[in-house]
């Protein structure tokens, strides 16, 4: 007889402690095969009714990370900081925080999972530029990261394996939302690689898995909790997706529009963020001022070194440096673009963040289900943020679909997400909160 | 995309009403295989935490009952009672209770799994007469209904699958605590069967399921709101499992004690309860009064008709006939037996049947893990009941083992199951309670 996962299923299922032992043991023997399906998720939803504690959670954490190989990082002749965002629409953050602190001497190495969601994740939207590379093993990962500064591949089996199936787990049993489960899995992928720093951009809003900031609150605390355990410097903000980021929700959309920001000829939320996430980390690794480190963020989208960094990894990733200059040269671009009119004056007091997000996914941009393809070409621009004035008859964005009726009919949904109302409102802020471990 | 069930899965997690429909579709679909193991372990934990309400419980039930053919009995020229008992130690009620009421004119049709538990279920009992087959079809059950008056068989995957299943997987989950997941998965296996009255006997105390009176009211309450839903004539009693009811644990120690009382030739707490229980059964179905019933009763345990039913079960199931006169010349005798010998005197003030119970199991009486076999010739006899004077030297018992060795160990753990005191105690009551559903 196998070890019997039911006295930890039990424990937790009647709202008490699970030894640390109990916990690494549940995680390896689901990884490796021997405890199955049923139980795992049995265990799983009582963890998301009852709670995990910090220990608890940390164990989780720590079973994962066992799970698999590690990646050191500290002979790269340059500080490393890993950073994650929780996701939210229109958040194509990674693309240009990447190349951004490449390019102030930072290194950016990242591993992301492909998008379940509203869009895709950033390797789907790297991929969206044709010949990309996002299988490295992890020795190239280190050259990469050494020789150009960042790079951004997708997660391997090789690290975290055990987060993996636990995941896939969760997604299939309505057990994803538990914050400590959350933290676990998130803090796992960072843990397993060797960086000076965790970044992590927790989203609150309509738009994001944390609706409110209470609960992106928890997930920091969780999250920091295990660093702080961890011994490794961590910081976290959380930011607002109370509206998509960027003006734009769609693969090769996205791409288009962050090419623009590291070429400093666009602004708004997308590159405030950026530049804000990129100049805390330059401050907290090399002990400059915040104010400084902005200067220099914002210097590098304009003298053309965070775009040059972009384009290194492009090359280095096997994909076509075209983007990087011409992105729509050699994007794919979708055969319809209805664009979406206002009928009403007034101030956009609310967007459905969420509504957008579901809009561009019923395009083709995202992901509903697991395994289902995307679609790089379509998605959704839309330009206005919450407090502009929009005029009626003013085209607000556009819809690049595959066809007309698709193209109007998301058209439609997008007026519907928008509140429209008399009175202006504040924009909501752009970051609502920051918090440091020192690890 | 087939049925997804998170939703549903996602409701009862939230701790919000499921709709019938959902429950009906997702054993179904669990029943099917369209729904994996993952998702439903998921589920019933939630159930398990959150509860389920008495509607909910009814669609639960109703889509077990429909996973499967149900069997009706409704001319077989008697009343059918169907007797079912939520399981203790040292319990061969069933044993005398299908004869019994055979030779008082009843039908007794039951359909029993296997114990999962102390000691085996009547089934494994019944097992240790040789010959005797437990697997019928439903047309043999009903003849030999009509014929004899009494018919015990293993349940059929033909009956209620999907509560076989669904029970699997609580049994591998850790998820068999919830009142109303028992009330529907028993409640389910009767309602398959046509009787004119379901008799439950709920047990409560340390060597039952239910250790305290207030779960056991609440699964006779939660199984009466199913029979109520369903229109069937319902009668529950909570009995006393606070120490073993009968004197022996084990298979055919069981079927030789069930012999000696069907013969008349033994009093004790297991005899009298399988006439009160067969003396309700008689009164609700007959109109006669409870006090004449319960002589009827006696008289048959006397008269040898009792006996006679249960002779001709045995052959009509291809069991040897001479269990019925001479059980141990049939039955598997253990090669070793020690007695148990008190240590002290003073009047026995507790038993811990749980503790007996294992400790029968530890023998390889029950089995402790599905699959496991069972040796039907080993087990415990235990004379004194709570109340009774013990002294010091004299035999309280014996053990009935494969060798020295675990008869010795199992005499230990036997004694260290009683406690004995100075000062006397009440004996605790036969019967708790009972309540009737009209139906």
């Amino acid at each position: 007889m196998s070890w019997d996962p039911r006295g930890a299923i039990g424990t937790k299922r009647a709202g008490k402690r699970v030894p640390d032992a109990d916990l690494e043991r549940l995680v390896h023997a689901y990884a490796a095969g021997a405890v199955g399906d049923g139980p795992m998720a049995a265990f799983l939803m009582a963890c998301v009714i009852q709670g995990l504690d910090a220990d608890e959670t940390a164990a989780m954490t720590r079973a994962f990370v066992a799970s698999g190989r590690t990646m050191t990082l500290g002979d790269l002749g340059r500080p490393v900081v890993d950073k994650h965002s929780t996701g939210g629409v229109g958040d194509a953050v990674s693309l240009v925080f990447a190349p951004l602190v490449a390019a102030l001497g930072l290194a950016c190495v990242k591993v992301s999972g492909r998008g379940l969601g509203h869009t895709g994740g950033t390797i789907d939207k790297l991929e969206a530029i044709p010949g990309f590379r996002v299988e490295l093993d992890i020795a190239s990962m280190r050259r990469q990261a050494a020789d150009i500064g960042c790079v951004i591949a997708s997660q391997t089996a090789q690290l975290v394996p055990a987060d993996g199936v636990v995941y896939a787990l969760r997604d299939a049993t309505a057990t994803v939302r538990s914050i400590p489960l959350i933290a676990a899995s998130v803090m796992a992928k960072k843990l397993a690689i060797g960086s000076d720093l965790i970044l992590l951009d927790v989203k609150a809003g309509s738009g994001a898995f944390m609706t409110d900031l209470t609960d992106a609150g928890e997930l920091v605390a969780a999250c920091l909790a295990i660093a702080r355990g961890a011994h490794r410097a961590t910081a976290a903000a959380i930011t607002d997706m109370s509206q998509p980021l960027g003006t734009t929700i769609g693969n090769a959309l996205e791409i288009g529009e962050a090419v623009e920001v590291l070429r400093g000829e666009r602004a708004g939320r997308l590159r405030d963020l950026s530049v804000w996430l990129a100049a805390r980390a330059l401050a907290r690794l090399t002990g400059i001022g915040f104010p400084a480190a902005t200067e220099r963020a914002v210097a590098c989208l304009g003298n053309g070194t965070a775009i040059e960094a972009f384009r290194a990894m492009v090359v280095a990733q096997g994909g076509d440096p075209a983007v990087a200059e011409t992105p729509w040269s050699v994007l794919a671009s979708a055969p319809v673009q209805v664009p979406v009119v206002s009928d009403r004056d007034g101030f956009l007091t609310r967007t459905d963040a969420a509504g957008i997000g579901e809009a561009a996914a019923v395009l083709g941009a995202g992901r509903r289900h697991k395994g289902e393809s995307i679609d790089p070409a379509v998605g959704i621009v839309l330009t206005p943020k919450v407090g502009d004035r929009i005029e009626r008859g003013s085209p607000i964005g556009s819809v690049h679909a595959r066809d007309q009726d698709r193209g109007r009919t998301t058209a439609a949904a997008i007026l519907h997400a928008l509140t429209i109302e008399a009175e202006a409102v504040e924009p909501p802020p752009l970051v609502y909160g920051w918090s440091e471990e020192v690890g």
